[in-house]
């Protein structure tokens, strides 16, 4: 969907709701709508807002990103603003005879909404949410290009970062030659990356630490890396030197969960299938406690997004959602193995976007 | 302030307010009260809350982080939620007796709110802001140690990353090793570093980009590090090959511009009268109007914090306050020079914390 399409259907949208504007926090959802790329750098430092009304687009940002507003977005009139948004907000109401304004209520903090609500007393606002997201959901064909780039990148570091695996080797400086290389060869990282070897490898999301690697442990890499601000997620798990008979028969069940889960991807199927299909394989193994999250989740200009495949997940896949498929199996007093794919979801089945193989094949 | 004597000032302000706790959801915060030291991978992904009562003080997360949990908050109780954070608030209430609830209004989004009141429709509940903040601004003699220590790998990735200024690197590639030394070295960046060369350098903030540097341009580098929570933030501007002498004068004016903010800087004089110092030695020159930001921030577990070193900044500064002094002039034609430091408050005067030098002396 270009983006004169994307606004069209966010007009829509405004229209059915009677609604004569939506103010846009997310930084994905301003970059969809706007091509405008900054990030925001905290929780309380945005980099801007867009406000599009049923005639109208404008990018409102501050003197910092000027050019960047000129530059990236072109269907938007820029509005800089000196003394924060809603004061550019309070100017600009009357102008344009606000009357009902939506808002994403995910990205406005309480007190965010107090001072809209001081600048703009006499207008009506509505927090939505899912408004732009709903729209990101299906990807066409360039965006699936621009994620398989990115993924295609994400396979090369994943590559390289495999090569310094050996003991002696501190997780944190596998994770801080990832982070380089994502800046080299991509925008940067799309999350910080996991490396997590022994039993670091059972805690999901550790943080790498100083811990040095050593014979026979797994080691988890969850990597990815933005490109034209799209996101990849890939999981690898490694053993250090040779691979232990425990980590081979855990790494081959992985594998077979996960072909299992990616035999139910398919539009129309309702998204929870491909969880329960992995979860089955580790419940006749005896280790379906040890699969601690979910299988996976939609992938986009925002690394997570709908949809989630998860247990509890009874909307069903459409053609050209893009999801993770990533099981794992973790053990406190041993660690883990996870192996994550990006997927498209076609009729009739699936496609893997990635090229990158396992380390034994079931 | 130890740990204890930060939660007993945190429950004194819940005597004070009349309240039965408060939930503490900003990283930051989250971090100074109980050493939790995960930062929010995104706005709408947290790693947990803090919820702290008159009597106790729980962790509350979820199971990625139940190690951390254990580990890093030893003052606080760990309770794993599963199905998110207000459906464990909704569990806790009763048991806890919480009739009115403090939450952080710059840390809760207008969705989170909606979630709040839902689960916990008998709780009455109040957004503050700046409670915790308040007791984060003056730091002890172990913060400013931290931050001492922030600041030297700072300083030593500064000196390695001026190694590699030379006609043909690109800005973005300067930027990446600045990231992998940030990681190897420290717990990572505190910001996305700034490599803004030519006349991207008159951009505050400019994204490092593929642009290739060249001879006689200025480039700015403002980079940081996080060591134990604590940031670093120091810029220094270099020029390719030979220093010209448009550079050297601008660098010389922005030097002086910077001395003379610090001999404002004491504890008890307004915080405005550094940036109106610096303010001055621009007007003198011809120039205020090319300098286009405040001229400092606080520094400490957040990298930009109270206190504002800006013109419109009323309150005054505390000893055991850290700021950056970060004068700078910018020319779109042309590019800018800005050139920042680390100071802490003292009575008196202040004390530099960094130990690099300048290109030139005034």
């Amino acid at each position: 969907m270009k983006r004169r399409e994307r606004l069209r259907r966010v007009k829509l949208a405004l229209a059915a709701r009677r609604a004569d504007a939506l103010l846009v926090l997310s930084p994905e959802n301003r970059r969809y709508l706007s091509g405008f790329p900054p990030l925001d750098v905290s929780l309380t430092e945005s980099s801007g807002a867009l406000l599009i009304t049923r005639r109208e687009q404008f990018l409102l940002t501050d003197p910092r990103y000027r050019e960047e507003a000129k530059e990236c977005a072109p269907l938007f009139e820029p509005v800089i603003y000196e003394r924060g948004l809603f004061a550019k907000l309070k100017e600009l109401a009357p102008l344009l005879g606000l009357k009902r304004l939506l808002f994403e209520e995910l990205y406005l903090s309480v007190a965010g909404e107090k001072a809209l609500r001081k600048a703009l007393p006499e207008v009506e606002h509505l927090g939505v949410r899912g408004l732009v997201e709903g729209l990101r959901e299906v990807k066409d064909d360039e965006e699936i290009g621009l994620l398989r780039k990115a993924l295609e990148i994400a396979e090369e570091i994943m590559t390289r970062a495999e090569s310094l695996i050996r003991p002696g080797v501190s997780e944190k400086e596998i994770a801080a030659e990832i982070i380089a290389l994502s800046h080299r060869l991509a925008e940067g990282p799309s999350f910080p990356p996991i490396v997590a070897s022994g039993v670091y490898a059972a805690r999901p999301h550790a943080e790498p630490s100083e811990k040095e690697l050593k014979p026979g442990e797994p080691v988890i890499l969850d990597l990815g890396v933005r490109y034209q601000g799209y996101c990849s997620d890939i999981t690898r798990t490694f053993c250090v030197g040779e691979p232990t008979p425990r980590f081979r028969k855990i790494y081959l069940l992985v594998l077979e969960a996960k072909r299992a889960a990616e035999k139910e991807i398919a539009a129309g199927v309702p998204a929870r299938r491909a969880d329960l299909a992995a979860r089955e394989v580790f419940r006749r193994a005896g280790l379906e406690a040890h699969f601690w999250h979910s299988l996976g989740h939609g992938v986009g200009l925002a690394v997570h997004e709908a949809p989630a495949l998860s247990r509890r997940q009874r909307r069903r896949l459409k053609a050209g959602h893009v999801v993770t498929v990533e099981p794992g199996l973790y053990f406190p007093d041993w660690g883990g193995v996870r192996l994550e794919d990006m997927v498209v979801v076609r009729e009739g089945g699936f496609e893997r976007l990635n090229r990158l193989g396992f380390l034994f094949e079931a």
